[in-house]
């Protein structure tokens, strides 16, 4: 059995009236272990943010009918045989929640968090942004055959010119975007740096938006599928124009308050004030876990349709031989799987899809099952694919003991 | 009548996606005029900051039995005749709350400020930390009487070696610190940047706490006050070390909870995660206001305690010869002025007193008429004795006027 991951406090991150020199984070390390540890449950002390409201309404109800499913056994990828209670000791978990059919099941806080913590997700807010599309998609505010510089006059000057709405919501824009998470040289390097994640290096752009307008077009248009975050941040850019309110109050408006979030978020925000749209939101476990019943319920709640029902049913399946060229061998337990409106989706039969962030974030909803599960982590790399699949076992081995 | 003051967003500040370069604050201007009209309100999108819960509790009662007063007339201290509401209007104000005997006549909000806004406080914070010291004595935690460095022993080793708790309480330590905000080279300056309020220059310490550890001595303590922020630093660290908890979770725990504070707060941090006790507090207008109340009513709400009686006492008044060699001329509109336990006191008589800030910040608080006042403005600069001096003539014009 591996071992136990130790916690923040153990650690001694951040403790004492001043911490230790060697255990304060520091701008080039704050996300990087140990300190993620501590960090990723208080961005709000190491970035500027932005809060997302969540109103004063009543919060939606998750009604409660707990299982010991700790000692449940599953089989890990490696063929090792496993518990859920294992799983969730030993992948660095912070939260973890899972519903059955709108009931909470089991809900684990570890590593110092509580049920108020906001955890950041990372790339998770990408699903968010993607709904907040479609909604605006089924108000006909945005069209999304149209290209993105139709929103945005400034994109026609850079490589996203003729770029379309749709083919940044599947990534599958032409655009020159290296996402290599450890070089500092790549363009994820250089947007850590724009965001204000990392101190900037002369000759930086000054924010995520001036940094978009310095990309290039490398390839055609609506190729193949490629993972890059500044789509997302594209995304952003054109919701902000197209509605003249910022992304922050945006999400408040049309997710946090219809869905009846139980605490107010926040936004991790560049040196302009722009939203972190690709990774920067903050927000309470069931909250996280209120937003994937929201899509296990064709985006409605309680009688409203929050996201239209269509945009949810085009989450849940894609186009999988834009998926195959880059991410066949990576996926190659998902055989049929692909990329839709910012969801990661593992089966289009079934429809499993996931939010997906670095580090170990991960909103999964399996529709067949009535199955959402929310994991917070604060891994020590940014990639692991035994991680994430072991918590994905862990999330099969309790659906199938559900149902 | 001087020129009504043009608003944040009639400056354009901080508007649009993203704002153009000329309304972007940067991290050397953000707190200076015009971007303070913004920034003021939006702390958290400018520096890291840590929150101060308000607890699940119900808000406190405020009464309202509102008054027109814009049109009650005074007179100016340089003889022009002035109205409440001229003083409103031309003094930076972004909200102004009046109570009479805990019934809130007046409550205004300008310049896009609302109810839930927190506005940042600056300098008054250091009232609420006055009390956290006065609270930690009645309970027997600090001992007014004994050297700071009993409870933070590194301070033996800098100028505040010898140096009571009761001295930093009302500023008269014998510590060399010189206050002049806009001297980059004044120790309050070096401040700005170890607190994160201004970039690091090579050679600066980590944090305020590093800073403190640097200060030397340059007379006797006990002797004549001299305004110095460090001070309600030093006491700041006192309070995490005697406690173990820190300042954002001491003022949530004695002071944010006990007193029904309608909306959550939160603090400044530096780059250690440390809490800028003296000045970083971001609050909304009533739970300023709250504070003030709880001072009139002898830090008392409903029947209970929350800061002891005789502490409430002694901060209205104080020693008048102390505070004559620096601040006579300064104050020579109050003859019988003081400094005590982190409150101004404009009269020792009658016991008026006031937490005061750079920029227009204040909360009045005048026991023989029942009056509570909080001004919480944006000036374009941090001291003007004449445009604090109308405002407490209005203040005492509604008093009159209400009595």
């Amino acid at each position: 059995m591996t071992a136990i991951n130790a916690t923040a406090a153990e650690l001694g991150i951040m403790a004492g009236f001043p911490p230790p020199p060697d255990k304060r984070f520091a701008p080039e390390t704050w996300d990087l272990a140990p300190f993620n540890r501590w960090s990723f449950q208080n961005i709000r002390m190491v970035l500027p943010t932005r809060a997302v409201p969540r109103g004063t309404g009543p919060a939606s109800m998750l009604p409660e009918a707990h299982q010991r499913l700790d000692d449940l056994a599953f089989t890990d990828i490696d063929g090792r045989a496993s518990t859920v209670g294992e799983m969730l000791a030993t992948t660095y978990t912070d939260g973890f929640i899972l519903l059955h059919r709108g009931r909470v099941i089991m809900e684990r806080y570890l590593n110092g968090m509580n049920a108020a913590s906001l955890h950041l997700s990372q790339s998770v807010v990408k699903s968010f942004v993607g709904s907040l599309v479609g909604i605006m998609a089924g108000r006909g505010i945005i069209a999304l055959h149209q290209p993105v510089a139709q929103y945005v006059p400034e994109l026609a000057g850079c490589g996203y010119a003729g770029a379309t709405v749709s083919e940044l919501l599947d990534m599958r824009s032409g655009v020159r975007f290296i996402e290599d998470y450890l070089d500092p040289e790549s363009e994820v390097g250089m947007l850590d740096r724009a965001a204000g994640w990392r101190p900037l290096r002369p000759g930086d752009p000054a924010g995520i938006y001036d940094m978009i307008l310095r990309l290039k077009q490398e390839r055609p248009h609506g190729g193949h599928f490629a993972y890059r975050s500044i789509e997302t941040d594209t995304l952003g850019w054109v919701l902000e124009r197209a509605t003249g309110i910022s992304l922050a109050e945006l999400l408040s408006r049309e997710l946090w308050q219809p869905m009846g979030a139980e605490f107010e978020a926040c936004l991790a925000i560049d040196r302009c004030g722009t939203c972190q749209a690709d990774g920067g939101l903050n927000a309470a476990l069931r909250d996280y876990a209120r937003f994937g019943q929201l899509f296990l319920d064709e985006g409605s709640l309680a009688g409203r349709q929050i996201v239209p029902a269509d945009w949810v049913a085009g989450c849940r399946t894609g186009d999988g031989e834009a998926f195959r060229p880059l991410y066949a061998e990576r996926f190659a337990a998902f055989p049929d799987s692909c990329y839709s409106r910012q969801w990661w989706v593992f089966d289009r039969k079934t429809g499993k899809h996931a939010a997906l962030g670095i580090y170990g974030q991960m909103i999964y909803v399996d529709p067949p099952a009535g199955i959402v599960a929310v994991k917070l982590s604060s891994w020590p790399d940014p990639l692991n694919d035994l991680r994430r699949a072991t918590t994905i076992r862990a999330i099969e081995a309790m659906a199938k003991a559900l149902n």
